[in-house]
């Protein structure tokens, strides 16, 4: 079988260590790749992870077998528009967003005859972004969770989580809204609360601010790590899993009323059982071998874990 | 100048911590030491990290040129008021605890002539407890906050401040209240976030449950992490740090109901700003030496930054 074509829609970090990742176990015959920005398309030219930089995203999709939207969630369905009419018949269209029920709501009805939808997530990433910030080994051991819709080509899915095997992925498959409620609490709650616990503290008295930066290693600075993700990506995220995301910020909001209370009451059974409690869910976590029981935390390792 | 005689009140991860660094650097001529449990007693003595365990506080403090309290915030007065009688004249007491108003307001009442108080504060922890969790570098490179009150014994200050310094910390003096504010927004509100959200993710049903801790590299890991924290140190802390952490909840509170509105309203812009401000003070964290820009986070260093 001859290798593939494949043209990577959007060259930011996850659009760059997919092309890095191709390359670097030989997979395609041909990468092309589009990226909105000029900036990004010449620096994608001297990085060379593609082989060829389009000024069209119709330009890079013409003739590629597998096409990739690495895109934010609002630009997908725009660009899925733009390159219908080029893409060859039995071509397959991929994307890496981190909410997949709307990908399938805004995508579906934009295929023409004998193209093929398998939208995809990939839980890798790193707090950095563009062209410069993508390496090969982003996606060595992590999940990418594939979400085909119920009728589909099976050769079609074949095609795209053989791709994420070979570049070290271990692919699942889920239906989308359930991916969409398990990602709401593991990922999109979690990047939300960090955003505003360090917008909190940006709006803090400047000398107060002062302090708070200076100690940040008594647990804030992780939260700016989070906090400085991408904000166009994760702006798109909660707009299009807002339901989900939603549900999971009452649950959240009504336990931290009830923490709270418990604090303003002096309630100390309460505070100590429920910090007692998530003790087990981290314990779960390792098990799970998610994490490990060691001083580093596994973080010496190339791929990390803030993706969307 | 004779080494002092120093007694380790509290023998868990930080007074392990301290005890293998006063052996590592030679600070001191005899290291006694006291733990509750008959458990954690048995373990110091084989783990060899304090020269003479004794089977109770006053046992420990019988003689000592400085006691470190390392003990939960509500053992600390209790404790205080036990190893009082036997306090040799100008003996230094000090502690470890996160919050530090509470230490001073329960602490000082108890003093007796010729004892000084020094409470003191080392940003430094993992999320490990106990006797085996400690070890000499724990505090290489962290900040030390001491908060003498007003009123004091300059050649006290010096002692504790010279420990540690001579352990590797940067000693700060800072105001209790102000110290008491700072780590509210700091480190105890992100690990009350921490605590909750894992909390929150406990309640869910089974299956998605288990989806949660299987694809919790997207986020949610790192706050499992946070939330394996001792639960009744932090017990106490929420209870010794009320209104501060009372007063930084509810700020938080309001800065989440606006995200809230934003997400459930699809109001993109309010979105993006507040994500895109965030970043700035992810820079500032940076620039301040706390965290550096790079893929493991300094994380291959043995000090870790989530201590109370």
């Amino acid at each position: 079988m001859n290798k593939p074509h494949i043209a990577l829609i959007g060259l930011g970090l996850i659009g760059s260590s997919l092309g890095h990742a191709f390359k670097k176990y030989e997979l395609t015959d041909h990468i092309s790749g589009y990226a909105r920005s000029p900036e990004t398309r010449a620096r994608a030219r001297e990085l060379g992870f593609v082989d060829a930089v389009h000024d069209s995203a119709a330009g890079a999709a013409d003739g590629a077998d597998v096409v990739f939207l690495n895109v934010p969630l609002s630009a997908m369905a725009p660009l899925a528009e733009d390159i219908m009419p080029v893409l060859k018949s039995g071509a397959v269209l991929t994307d890496v967003g981190s909410v997949k029920q709307c990908v399938l709501d805004d995508i579906l009805p934009l295929l023409k005859d004998g193209v093929f939808l398998v939208p995809g997530h990939p839980i890798a990433g790193t707090e950095y972004s563009g062209p410069d910030a993508g390496f090969a080994e982003l996606f060595e051991g992590r999940w990418c969770i594939l979400t085909p819709p119920g009728e589909t080509n099976l050769h079609a899915v074949e095609t795209v989580a053989g791709l994420w095997r070979d570049i070290g992925s271990e692919v699942e498959f889920m239906d989308a809204r359930h991916h969409d409620l398990v990602l709401a609490i593991t990922s999109h709650l979690p990047h939300l609360i960090a955003f505003n616990i360090v917008g909190t503290a940006a709006q803090l008295e400047s000398d107060t601010r002062s302090a708070v930066i200076k100690y940040s290693a008594s647990g804030f600075r992780d939260f700016t790590r989070i906090a400085a993700s991408d904000p166009i990506m994760w702006r798109d995220i909660f707009l299009k899993n807002k339901e989900a995301v939603l549900e999971m910020l009452g649950r959240f909001n009504e336990d931290l009323v009830a923490l709270q209370r418990a604090i303003r009451h002096g309630d100390a059974d309460y505070l100590q059982n429920t910090f007692s409690q998530t003790r087990e869910i981290r314990q779960s976590v390792i098990d799970a071998g998610q994490d490990v029981d060691a001083p580093n935390f596994g973080r010496d390792l190339p791929s990390k874990p803030d993706a969307g």
